[in-house]
């Protein structure tokens, strides 16, 4: 089915369980489609902008409100949306780091991170993950005297994940900021997984940033996230333009650098918006979550020669699993190989799987019902039973 | 009427005809639309992401395709999509530009052409327009040879604003270029009100970079854009990263750092791409829009007192206007003030005016119907007629 000339019609969501690392948290909510159909147009929120001639001062809709609740909502002062976490990291390393300057970076991180400092031409230097593939404020404190003897400076920003998008383990982002804040580190909070999937509270966690996405974990179309700041960074992050014309004269009123003065128009901001309240709601439900993603996991772990890569017991719906021992034995004689074990999965109407993966991969239970999850996990039990594996 | 909750609906180009100077290239054709229904979830189009793993690589959506057309459409080499222009802006800036090079910007550019160079530091250096209200190649020269004697280096790259969106005028972008290459100087070419709008060509034009924006004239979402180079400058701006990390020697493929790895995903992209055709055939018809744009252009002239501030005969749907002498006149004793022009207007259907503004303002005829444009024409003399106004 074409959904016009040269574009197939997606229907993944719409016919199968998705269990997609990436996709679970972003997917739009009825509120979301509604506006993003109503407000499509990208200049559609600028018919009643008005002086200061800025997207966050905008009444109706009634983004001006929505960015002090956002900011409200994850304990800082301020917020803005962006296009993207990324260009939030963007933002945040444009107004710390300059040419040659040290950045601390947890090791686990998204490459987009260590990118953000790159365009700095900065120098990332890494804190290493424990055995356990935890981020911990011991760690990070040797680092950070590290990076003293190595360029006679303190790192000029520390980011941090919460949790990270290679095993889904949570870190100890509270431990961490305050030995940061020990040496006046300026503390980047990576809640790409978290912001919109779990209660955060970047006052109670003690960093300088908190950044979410909207196409990841708010249920808003991409590309969309959020940066907060508290009072003090906001001021720094959120600068407003000095810039005038040499000429002309010309200046640019409230404008702001970082963001190049307007962020996030149209469909982005709307589905943000739309799916405020859901997301809201959903936060304060994340044990369901968790437990349904317990009933999966616990069926992989069941089939022999299984294992969970992740932390265990699982903290987060995004699981990293090792099955070179089970399907992947399977894999190595059957008529299919790799592709055995994403297309029986697809027969049974479940998708998200890189096709053909049969070692290492992930996967992410979010936003399932509980009788989703049961079904799942039988599946995993059926494929398993059905290629002659042991389950204990 | 409200589309969810806490937004209302909204109906603009549903129930009027539209004269915003920055929607009406914008808006969303109806393919654009369906394949934002159909792919909205932000991460929509990575179901079929495959090594090497971005987004301008994927096969389905046809994004690679896509990627490549939009550089033969725009006769550059290589072509990317950005999170709008002003995106497309700070990362040619970020390429060329460090703290305190001087950068020359035609006087009558967009503030995000400013902020870009303030964000990477650079000194800006501006083109003086002529009396006429327009960029020369003449005027360019001597605004290099300046910077040479102040800055003992040539700029390390010029912006000219194709069509400005002050007056809707039309630069001698060949010109300027020409004269920017004599002294090495990279040439960005900001098209928002050109590419997708009328047939635009970066090599015949002579230039480093076409910069295009999808929610401005490319009837896509926002934010999005496009950022076409030369081969030579393509290497350049779109240099893959070398970042690797120092403990756990990651790497990160063929990411870009430009753009942080994969850059417009979901609604937005999948609307670029639905429009495409459409806006590929359209520029071929821009004198039909110059036509229409005439005819209300010469009932506004045939109001006596009314001036148009834009270069005549116009170039461009795009028009500066000033009614201080005609429809400010009366606004001084109405008892609506100035609001009675966009009153009058929005009871007539038509919309996309600054409310009470009726002194300097711009409108936009671009993508009206013959009838629709003389339906405009004759509703701006009704009103100049009721209110007792002269028309010649």
């Amino acid at each position: 089915m074409k959904c016009c000339d040269n574009i197939d019609a997606r229907m993944v969501d719409e016919t199968s369980i998705n269990i997609d690392p990436i996709q679970v948290g972003g997917r739009l909510t009825p509120e979301a489609m509604k506006a993003m159909i109503s407000w499509g147009d990208g200049y559609s929120v600028c018919d009643n902008c008005r002086k200061p001639f800025r997207l966050d001062y905008i009444q109706n809709p009634p983004l001006k409100e929505f960015h002090a609740d956002l900011a409200e909502w994850l304990g800082m002062a301020q917020a803005r949306t962006v296009p993207g976490a990324r260009r939030a990291f963007q933002q945040v390393a444009g107004t710390y780091v300059e040419k040659g300057d040290p950045v601390l970076i947890g090791a686990l991180a998204h490459y987009t991170s260590y990118l953000s400092v790159e365009l700095q031409k900065g120098v990332v230097r890494e804190i290493p993950k424990t055995k356990d593939n935890l981020i911990t404020a011991e760690n990070t404190a040797d680092r950070i005297e590290d990076v003293i003897r190595e360029f006679g400076t303190a790192p000029k920003l520390l980011y941090i994940d919460h949790v990270d998008y290679q095993f889904g383990n949570m870190h100890d982002v509270k431990g961490v900021a305050k030995v940061a804040h020990q040496y006046d580190v300026p503390v980047l909070y990576n809640g790409v997984y978290t912001v919109g999937i779990m209660p955060v509270n970047g006052k109670d966690l003690g960093v300088d940033f908190v950044i979410g996405s909207g196409h990841k974990s708010m249920a808003a179309p991409a590309p969309s996230g959020v940066l907060a700041a508290t009072g003090e960074r906001a001021e720094e992050v959120f600068r407003t333009t000095k810039m005038q014309g040499d000429l002309s004269g010309r200046t640019f009123g409230i404008k702001e650098v970082g963001i190049l003065g307007c962020s996030l128009m149209g469909a982005p901001i709307v589905g943000l918006l739309a799916s405020f309240p859901t997301v809201k709601e959903r936060v304060k439900h994340f044990d369901e979550e968790l437990a349904n993603s317990k009933i999966i996991v616990d069926a992989l772990r069941s089939i022999e020669g299984t294992k969970i890569l992740s932390e265990y017991p699982r903290k987060h719906t995004l699981t990293r699993v090792d099955t070179t021992d089970s399907f992947d034995v399977v894999a190595q004689t059957h008529k299919k190989r790799g592709f055995f074990l994403s297309s029986a999965l697809g027969k049974k109407g479940i998708r998200g799987i890189i096709p053909g993966a049969t070692k290492i991969w992930k996967f992410n239970t979010y936003g399932m019902t509980r009788k989703q999850a049961e079904y799942v996990a039988d599946t995993y039990l059926e494929i398993a039973e059905t290629n002659g594996m042991t389950i204990s």
